[in-house]
């Protein structure tokens, strides 16, 4: 047995009689119940079977899936899914378990069973993202209240251990930035741009044929899956609450062929970005207010950044710590198998938990850091212009970024040649500066007689 | 608090009055005792000094380092350690510990220390990769037998969480196979050789100038400290004991610069790999005896691999399991900061332990798979020889492969110009093999008559 049955955490696996009756061989079992039977569900339970006898001799009990709340038990289902189990009935299931799984994601029902579930001593293990970026301290309260688990590291960039590791591995330490590509499908979208020149709907639509993006794929391309990650990955490291609400959110629908060319370019590749940064408090650039920023957006990374390599439907966060210095953390992101490898890993964690007592990290939030307006963000611009090609446009161009604080790191003039004749190309790279100033000159650029039009502009991380 | 303290671990904080007495503030306190005070020990005092509040938070309980064994007291130590703190009696400072931190190193008197602390009831966290590779299972026993806490992420790789994410992330899953870049000296030793086309000793040479490489490197050039951490990343992986004397050791002293020229040629990067497979069981090839290969040696990686883009000294870790597909830790695998950082995690994670009741994973060792020796492992040989440039040469060599059942994969054949005339180099990549297979195979093409010389052996890796 991995653990010594030396706690006395409620419902322990030991003390459940009615389920102990229900083992042949006897020995302590601990009730799953299982919420959902998609992709990931289903390979939940087929690995909860499959598995039955190691997962017995790394938690010290058996577990035992109790039953699985479906929607339309009529439909037919994934092999090793037994149809005994299937149950409308989520609201009573979850009464009789120790320990509930939920991957109906979703806000409700998923909520309630969730709550309703830790009220009768059930720990929980989720993968639902949206459910913890919306109302996470809530339920954080209610474990807290009854005294059980509440693990989700499936919610974050599927099998990557990255909850886990924000956690408990750097506890110790202070994280000062994260930069993640948490979104399988758009990152496969770009990388496609990227190495193929494809515009933004024939990559989508490359994606949607592989199964890589849903018919609808709106929550991946508009970076609402990522905000939500965003959100709890930064209430992880920087013991603050974010909301997906407080998250400042671009897609990459804007993202066109040029800016990938422009990227390419500059010797970068593009990504969207999860990016959740300390601000002030003597680690951001003098007299930045302290606080944290939290934002998804499209950014140039260099290419020799690690993140730069992660290519495909492949997620990565990287971590900056004070101590630990730069890590980085790489895998699939999505996928029925991964999902679940990273479920079964909270479900062995949670269920250690029940047999030996105790219970795992629960919420910290007791930095409470403001949120920081997406204004205020520092940050670096890579803007495209075409100009006329005369004497004194850059020097009228450079004022432009003068007026609004924004400085110049370099600047290459290209004359076009074709049916552009007497028009040139400009393109600058910024200093660090707030991204509102960095907006205002690019607005200003716009507006102003030297330039026939702004063709590209990117933000830069990871310099 | 981040705990409700609603558990029963023995020693609990807010059951020790007597540390309680000694807060100023009252409220639950814990006490640490760190043994060791060089570059990570110094560290780690430091940060438990100007952490402490935040720290407290995460905990639950402040943290009180209550003294620090060194064998010199009068040595000038780092800013920010408390010499009042200083004591030689670690036998006597373990004895009021809840807590101790082991970064002395080595095997005595490291373990007879941790076991005496985890005697009187205190968890303990280290870094000691050579004690844990070389008489784990007593420690996790007396662990056990104390009902204790034994943490050690800063044992592999530093800062980069790989124990907790295979204890723990991956307990659900079915590791199948880990390959690990664990040695920053021998990293950046095989980089510089790469990029600058430097020999082995002038890269070691550099690499003791920027302080990457002890005055004595035989630790980490012959492979020693790669091996330890191999025995600890299987034996995790694979709940199986493995210690370092199971782990086949091959360090980088053989690698010339004809080797890394030859990788480079064939579009890899050469790097010492710590390399933790299962075999058999329906996951190795057919007919291989079930079981698990450990081994430390340089192979050739594929420039596409994840693992190639290691440059310097950083480490990673890239695993392949079962459900999680493939994943990857990467970040720096040593340096005071760094090691501290995953020090303070392990401490942090420890206390909540002590604070809210209950202990963390201990030992799993269930599968009890046997160690194959090396010449089981399979792997593949990429060999370069010199022949005599002559008709049937070609059909000479491909025979003794096929003689000792090594089946070529591809073959490139180069006249040799200059003094080399009617010599011809072969390059051959073998398919996979049992490394037996292949090493005898590399012996009788050096006693061939039709070979002048074997100038590069390499096994590749990755593919």
């Amino acid at each position: 047995m991995d653990e010594p049955a030396t706690g006395t955490g409620r419902g322990r696996a030991s003390g459940d009689a009615t389920a102990g009756d229900a083992t042949a061989g006897g020995g302590p079992v601990l009730r799953v119940a299982l919420l959902g039977c998609g992709v990931v569900g289903s390979e939940v339970a087929r690995q909860l079977q499959e598995q039955q006898d190691e997962l017995a001799a790394r938690v010290g009990a058996r577990l035992e899936l109790v039953g699985i709340a479906v929607r339309r038990p009529g439909r037919t289902r994934a092999a090793g899914v037994d149809p005994s189990l299937l149950t409308t009935d989520a609201d009573e299931l979850v009464t009789r378990a120790d320990l509930v799984v939920e991957v109906i994601g979703g806000i409700e029902p998923a909520r309630g069973l969730v709550l309703r579930a830790m009220e009768h001593g059930a720990s929980v293990v989720t993968a639902n993202k949206a459910l913890l970026a919306e109302d996470g301290p809530r339920l954080y309260a209610a474990a807290d209240a009854a005294g059980v688990d509440l693990y989700f590291e499936a919610a974050v960039a599927g099998a990557i251990p990255i909850v886990r590791p924000l956690r408990d591995s750097l506890v110790g330490d202070r994280v000062e930035r994260v930069l993640g590509v948490v979104n399988g499908t758009t990152n496969f979208v770009l990388d496609q741009m990227d190495t193929t020149g494809a515009d933004l709907g024939d990559a989508v639509q490359e994606a949607q044929s592989l199964g890589y993006a849903e018919a609808d794929p709106t929550a991946d391309v508009e970076g609402f899956d990522a905000a939500a990650k965003a959100a709890i990955i930064a209430s992880l490291a920087f013991h603050t609450r974010v909301r997906a609400a407080d998250v400042h959110r671009e897609g990459i629908t804007a993202v066109t062929a040029a800016d990938v060319a422009a990227a390419r370019e500059a010797g970068a590749v593009l990504k969207l970005l999860a990016i959740c940064e300390r601000t002030g408090g003597g680690d951001g650039p003098d007299g930045a207010p302290e606080g944290v920023s939290v934002r998804v957006h499209p950014a140039m990374v260099p290419r020799e950044h690690p993140l730069a390599g992660v290519r495909g439907a492949y997620n990565a966060v990287f971590v900056e710590a004070r101590g630990a210095g730069s890590l980085m953390f790489y895998g699939q992101g999505a996928g029925g198998a991964p999902t679940a490898s990273a479920v079964l890993g909270d479900v062995v964690a949670v269920a250690r938990h029940r047999v030996g007592g105790g219970r795992g990290s629960s919420e910290s939030a007791y930095a409470d850091l403001p949120v920081r307006p997406m204004g205020e963000a520092v940050t670096r611009y890579h803007v495209r212009l075409e100009v006329h090609d005369r004497p004194g446009v850059l020097a009228q161009v450079a004022q432009v970024f003068a007026d609004h604080g924004a400085s110049v790191e370099t600047v290459r003039q290209t004359p076009l040649g074709g049916d552009a004749q007497g028009a040139a190309a400009l393109v600058v790279a910024t200093h660090e500066a707030p991204d509102a100033a960095l907006a205002a000159t690019v607005e200003a650029l716009a507006a102003s007689s030297a330039v026939l039009g702004v063709t590209s502009v990117l933000r830069v991380e990871g310099v």
